[in-house]
């Protein structure tokens, strides 16, 4: 195992003994079920009770305040996704074979704020799933099999999606069919126009699959290159290699499980923050605030013919328990206005850790938009290498202050800094502060 | 689209002008967010509103008797699985990557109802994903890329699992390194020993793969065969062709997503009644009751083994609502005796439409234990030739009446009555009433 399972991971063999006897204890159990290769983060894994916002408690009533997790959007255990559950769960749980009212209670919501033309959707229970669905569409509407992504990319975890995950490692092939583009990545590249840099590599990788005969499906990439290590800028650098894509009669899939849901702060999805129109797009993880659920959406020419000369079913996929808790994730950002505080604290918290790398050398970049926030550790400015080491003793020493953080990249080297959506200002300082002394305790 | 997905489709081209106003304008809904090609229930679809135990209910307050659904397994809106949803999702929800006591507290529930080698589970969302799981496992454990699987089989919806799944029909190719073995149908096949006609025909389908230089991964199995037409009888007619699986060096995987969690009324898992020892076990379905959740079991060293060296991770796998969903279910099945109900009262009704058998020409067989029941359609007993117009007539007839089933098998010919775990007497009494009142409006 390697890549981006392994960053951040527990070692059982050379950390166990190091643990708490009450927390020795419940990963033994757990060890017993899932095997001492399951994965857990941190060198001191972290026995959690509850949650509540911004917050973990442990078992002795410690807070962590949680800047990594996506998946709980509108924060841990909101009071109306909760209410929303219960209320649903107490009523009606059903697969979509039926018609159910809050069912399209949730996708008129959900396509509401979609452009005009992106008006079909297909409900599953994750982004893993999503991403399934649209390689199939994109294969059924093209008549190809190519498909392009970034070096590092990471779209999910079962046979299709983990074919096009390169960040999973040596150890999970990528598909015969799947060509990678570098990323665009401006700190090492500087000087280059981003964009143009990151649709020369597309349109290579466009050649190498026609010059082995092989029609070209589609590119999909998270705007946010989040498993590369964080690449937002500038707005609108993702053009040219989707004209380029969509030229060469490929689709553009566009990944919303990390950008979307506002996590920009710039815009509800990714893609409207570099103005472009995918043929796909994907999402998952913050959609039902920890409730299993992601979905496609698309076009009726592409979505909808599929449906009806393939055909799709599944079964957990848009029950309404799960489309409960999507809508009132949707109904909590607005009553909230969460991109609003995305884009506000996202930019306090940037420019606080920009502050700090004025006073530590380590810090080789910070990037991103909002709420998705890359930190780029090096062993020295000039050479700019990536230094992992460093970027899990910083890790690790934020968990043993009781903030939660993990990390991205080539080397496991960019901190990825991801909290949920209700992040405060007051947040923030905690987080600076607590990176300062890590990064200071060298 | 055929196969599987079709039996028991409105069309919404022919079949939208009979509906009533208010269903037809939820239909219209539905249809602009899915698309008319999605995927709805029976002529005259249902709008459901709530549902309690086997019962759903329209917005007039009709009530529909359900014989068909087997994920809400201990029955609709269950009290406990209530409790227990809300109890977690007000508490914590989180991934796996952080230790939390209800991941275990069930983890350790569902592994004590194994025998003792089958020791570790992964978590996924569905059993799709368990499929797709135990299908890299067995390729990684076996060195190998062949899979057998029957000529209906239905595994999963994602491009691996449907790659093994026959009965999604010919718009869905099956994988080149995949075999199909003939279902091991008694009643087509009389004077037969079904066990050694099974056998020999997945011997001949290991033959096939190792004349094409494809080494065998699995034979992955429901042994219901649910989808090739329910074929249960006699206990115990797996076992040859399980050794010749694993004598040529492929593992067993048992597809326990329709028999498992005591469906059959003889044992909590299929494999256990056919007395069979799997490398593999998969489940989805009936384990969370409706919330997203299902699994793969196994020895630490085919799965944990795959952990280490590859790596897995599910972000929704596992989450502790799920889980508490999950261990309510094998609590209330405790409690309730279900896996005794399926036996009484799937012997009760299997019974009733066998006596019915003596009136009505149109059943050729009756087959399958518990709470997986096959009744056979055919246009006459002698050249049992499958009749799926009558079958449909029965469905949509019994539909009008209120009493949901629908069907399997080759030509959609064979009703599938799979009701929720608490059905009872009364319930089957209600069942065969209408059931006989539609057999004789012919």
């Amino acid at each position: 195992m390697g890549g981006i399972l392994k960053i951040n991971a527990f070692d059982t063999q050379s950390q166990a003994g190091t643990l708490n006897p009450e927390t020795l204890r419940v990963l033994r159990r757990r060890e017993r079920a899932f095997g001492p290769g399951s994965l857990l983060f941190y060198s001191n894994p972290i026995h959690v009770v509850r949650a509540s916002g911004v917050w973990l408690y442990d078992p002795e009533g410690n807070a962590y305040l949680d800047a990594y997790n996506n998946v709980p959007h509108v924060g841990h255990c909101h009071p109306h996704v909760i209410e929303a559950v219960t209320r649903q769960i107490s009523t009606l749980n059903i697969h979509t074979r039926y018609l159910a009212d809050t069912v399209y209670d949730y996708t008129d919501a959900l396509l509401d704020r979609f452009p005009p033309g992106l008006s079909n959707v297909s409900l599953t229970c994750a982004g893993t799933e999503a991403v399934d669905l649209a390689m199939q569409v994109a294969k059924s509407t093209t008549g190809g099999t190519g498909f392009i992504v970034t070096r590092l990319a990471y779209h999910g975890n079962n046979s299709a999606a983990s074919s096009i995950s390169p960040a999973l490692g040596r150890s999970v092939p990528i598909g015969r069919d799947v060509r990678l583009a570098e990323a665009p990545d401006g700190y090492r590249n500087p000087g280059t126009d981003i964009g143009e840099y990151f649709a020369e590599s597309v349109q290579q990788a466009i050649e190498d699959l026609s010059r082995h005969g092989t029609r070209l499906a589609g590119m999909i990439v998270d705007s946010s290159f989040s498993s590369d290590g964080v690449f937002s800028d500038p707005p609108g650098f993702l053009q040219k290699a989707v004209e380029k894509v969509q030229s060469a009669g490929g689709l553009y899939i566009a990944d919303e499980v990390q950008p979307g849901f506002g996590r920009t702060g710039a815009s509800m999805w990714g893609f409207e923050r570099h103005g472009v129109a995918p043929d796909l797009v994907v999402m998952g993880k913050a959609m039902g605030n920890g409730m299993p659920i992601g979905a496609v959406v698309a076009r009726p020419d592409t979505l909808d013919r599929y449906v009806r000369d393939i055909g799709y079913f599944n079964t957990f996929g848009g029950n309404p328990v799960c489309c409960a808790a999507a809508l009132a994730v949707l109904q909590v950002m607005d009553r909230e206005d969460l991109i609003g505080n995305a884009r506000d604290v996202g930019a306090y918290l940037k420019a606080g850790i920009q502050k700090l790398s004025c006073r530590h050398e380590q810090i080789g970049d910070v990037r991103g938009s909002g709420f998705i926030i890359g930190m780029d550790v090096v062993s020295d400015r000039t050479s700019k290498a990536p230094d992992a080491r460093e970027a899990r003793r910083i890790m690790d020493g934020m968990r043993n202050r009781r903030v939660l953080t993990s990390a991205a990249g080539a080397a496991g080297n960019t901190l990825k800094i991801r909290p949920p959506m209700p992040f405060s200002r007051a947040n923030a300082d905690q987080f600076l502060e607590v990176l300062g002394e890590v990064l200071a305790c060298r």
